[in-house]
């Protein structure tokens, strides 16, 4: 960590911090310049982070050398991480397919979408069972779920909205998933860090790049390393689009950390008509896999409408990107 | 709402969407154009929400003529609503002072705060009892707060992060605080709508000030009408300070709300010394009252030490809001 | 056109209101709701944007219907439009690869530079001749792009800053290009509106598709209808990369437009690690050109060298586009 | 300047990167640590602008110890700035009140506005003569400036947008105002830096304050230190206002310039309601001016109506503006 003092700072000012870093255990190392005098600190530098080092009078700024995470870091772990939902590899040569629809209406429905997924080459279903606008306890979307995953033999991944609803989740899902809107939920993160099951992390909508791995620190440092980044878009200026999917922070990640990183296109965008276009991008910039929202009557759809492929679609879509993915030296 | 048609569309796709808005109960109303025909939909907008007509073949966007909120807006109340935070008037002419230290750290720290704010001219004590980055049982946060609003005479608010928290909270607390990260957590805004208790709901710093209304409409619909909206800056590409506090929200939210809204200069920009000249704006630019956190020696603070006045520096500042109060015929 | 008035509205401002839409030539419908009334307005939509009708009382909102560009919509024109930089199509089945050092700082470097790119497959050749970091005479920049072009045969694009540079620039370069800083620049979109050469028009970095669009409108209405239209990122919050690139732009702009898009995984990014998976994303997404920053010694360049790929590299990703290409049935 | 080194990084790619450094005239001094090793680097930092060691390998991150602008700073200059337009004095206690319409569109209109806005206490007359969107030549706006500005006794600002239109601008106003598009055009930056005459750089709607500050050291490094610096608004999510009003902005640059900001909450909303608190907060936060639009009749402004006051709502504002004033300790 580098503290850059303000021109004017004085040496009893000066004084006080460096106290305050050895107090920390931590070794202090004045540099006089012209302009500006610098004190660099020596030591670990997580004993920094408690202390707000920029109230202190005589500061002007204070600049971290090393990255605020450390587990997810590619410093901490070189080679990629591959990580197991059930059967199914994430991170390796082969991509990981995640589709269903956004809500688990009925049985009907998803027996449906996953037959035909599954069909068309998708590897692990997807539905949301607790969806805020839907009663979690009229349709019993978990036990369905369970029951067409097991019948087509697709893992299945749903979203763990709180705390309460981890150990029943646990029970019937093969992975967790944490929305955009928990990314932050420290305490969600920590509690699916204490169970073993993989977790699908989306990012944000407002969240950097920085900010995800710092939430994946969160469950990594809990003892679970089976966390899978999911871009799903941020949130811009931009208004032809629901969010701006950023998949430049597919490439990012991959340099910065071993995590598997997956996209999630219908979120992103929110028109199926860009769904297939940004599928095949997401997987030419470098990702792990995709997960895509599949209805077979969006026009009725309970939420999400708009954004869900019909089967049909999809099946074309899964098409493009057995080539894409081959022209990468991926496979589906 | 009005239904914009793609160019192309057939004699059937729209005899199709027409069909979809009777079946609702809806009239729909087809006016032809050169460019363009639409579909004016006539009856209870509401029923549309649910179905995600954008899905369809054939449209090409779908305008809402009224707004997505109801019993936030102003057209629905015309006068301003005042809401009593125990003995504290909200939204009327004195403007709310909220002030103390982001997390209870101690009851030593607590008390003297509170005395020094209390002093100073602040009306009600906030301070976070659930930190994340604190143990919620090592010193009993909210019990302490209470104790201190009992001794200082102060109403206190303070914030409930998880559903389980609010029957706890609403034992002792005068207000619940939703924060930032919470605001689209619908689960929880429902249950605190099911309460009596006075709301203060934080923007998110990604949402729009459209979103804010709509997760008031959450907490208003199940009965709670004492919801206070709070400013507290939203993300942007600017990094001098942490957010960008968007202090035009005050105003436009005035013209489309009854509800009172007060900001918060602390969270929104990080820094200490933006503090003062952004309360004073704020209540220039209109705003019912102002959130502030306050301690004793910032840079030992176990969180956001570098965003928090010393008791000084808030008396100083104080002093400045009672004049511009003044000038915009309000008062402290 | 919409006007949504607002529920307080007298009969009188609603007169007044149907006399100014009356006097513009067009024909107002008025439409009573429960909650809202609205004023429909028929004929040619382009007169009313010149009245700023949201100025009048009792107006809540206006909502076009129809689209604020029409020469650059595919309503206007639904093939997809191919354009001839020299003998190089852009648009059509085969992709445009446009290379070249950020700024021409010797005929040296473009020299190589030239032979290299065009060794591995680029089919144009870009340098910036009036970079404002250096001086625009001490190098001949235009005379030397046009020497090594024909040497390489090689079309050459070059950025055209200001309208006294248009002339010049006409003599000598195959294409204009408009920065994104100069996208509304109006005045010079006009000039070289009046030109028949050519032009590619970067998106400006706080800009959405819509704006990008209307600027194009301005070139396309003075006669000149070879357009280029090129996402280079836009400004967001996320500052691991220099700009956030759009993707979605490509899929959106080819829905909205005729006109071809290409992308510059370059300058979007800031860093050259991540040229070649943003320009393989890109492609898959469906845009029908690059433009990449390509230099001999990018640590030593004048500009940009942070984004300048070396031609190796580059010769690398060339292999890479082919691939990607052919997956998507297009061609390098 | 500190160079952050990746952890694989070898010997030889340190050495040349010390021998980069001593080739500048510069030291550097190699810090090895545990997770990471640096190299500060001694000696004036503007030698290594050019050259980017970003595009070294081996380099992780490179920070700057120093501001990237020097003459804006308020380390080159303890006390505020106050610059003269003609006989108005801007920075000082004294607030200047700039009004008038956004385009001088007739002699009449001028008259009447100049005429109600010197009445209503504004001390600066300001419109545009060149708008894009209407004919530079129909109607003489320069002319009918300096008119009206003699006979009202107000100094004129008026926006220069080209290089070209410096002579004539020059001749007629007394500061030159540079618009938002216009904030990186270094060539127009540097040539109205050759005048003596104040200039007031607007924001660019994507600038952060770090690159307004760098583009003012544009203009005083050529010599006229005259440089009043305007808040306009940038662009964000948020659609309920045209831009979002960063009064934040204000307070910082206060703290990093001395050189005087003014604000513009006409451009920075888009409409008129807003005007007037945000005029306010402007003033609370510290801003030393305004810079307000004011028309006759705006829906039949020929730009921006929607955002134009009448004379009698300016009066209004101008009377609360001198409360707000005395309440800061300035005056009106």
């Amino acid at each position: 960590m580098i503290i850059i003092l303000k021109p004017n700072i004085t040496e009893e000012q000066i004084q006080h911090i460096e106290d305050r870093i050895k107090k920390l255990g931590l070794k202090p190392v004045l540099s006089k310049g012209i302009e500006r005098s610098l004190i660099g600190v020596i030591g670990e530098e997580d004993k920094l982070r408690i202390t707000p080092l920029e109230a202190i009078e005589g500061v002007e700024k204070v600049m971290a050398v090393l990255k605020p995470y450390k587990l997810a870091s590619r410093d901490f772990k070189r080679e990629s991480s591959v990580i197991e939902i059930k059967n199914v590899k994430v991170g390796g040569k082969s991509l990981a397919i995640i589709a269903g629809p956004c809500s688990v209406e009925s049985i009907d429905l998803l027996s449906k979408v996953g037959h035909l997924i599954k069909e068309s080459g998708a590897n692990i279903l997807r539905g949301g069972a607790f969806k805020p606008r839907t009663s979690p306890y009229s349709f019993q979307g978990l036990k369905y779920l369970k029951e067409v995953g097991l019948k087509e033999d697709l893992p299945i991944v749903t979203e763990v909205m709180n705390i309460k609803q981890i150990a029943m989740v646990d029970k019937y899902a093969d992975a967790f998933q944490i929305g955009a809107r928990n990314m932050q939920n420290f305490d969600l993160l920590k509690e699916v860090g204490k169970t073993k099951k993989p977790v699908v992390l989306k990012r944000g909508m407002s969240a950097t790049i920085k900010d995800l791995l710092m939430s994946a620190e969160y469950i990594l440092s809990e003892g679970n390393m089976n966390v899978i980044l999911c871009e799903r878009g941020i949130r811009t200026f931009e208004d032809a689009t629901r969010n701006t999917l950023d998949l430049s922070a597919v490439a990012v990640i991959k340099q910065l950390s071993h995590l598997p990183v997956i996209v999630d296109p219908s979120h992103a965008t929110g028109k199926w008509e860009l769904v297939a276009p940004m599928s095949l991008a997401a997987i030419a910039a470098g990702c792990d896999g995709l997960m895509i929202e599949v209805h077979t009557n969006p026009e009725e759809a309970l939420s999400d409408g708009s954004q869900s492929l019909k089967p049909k679609k999809f099946d074309e879509l899964m098409k493009m990107t057995k080539k894409i993915a081959e022209a990468v030296g991926r496979s589906v």
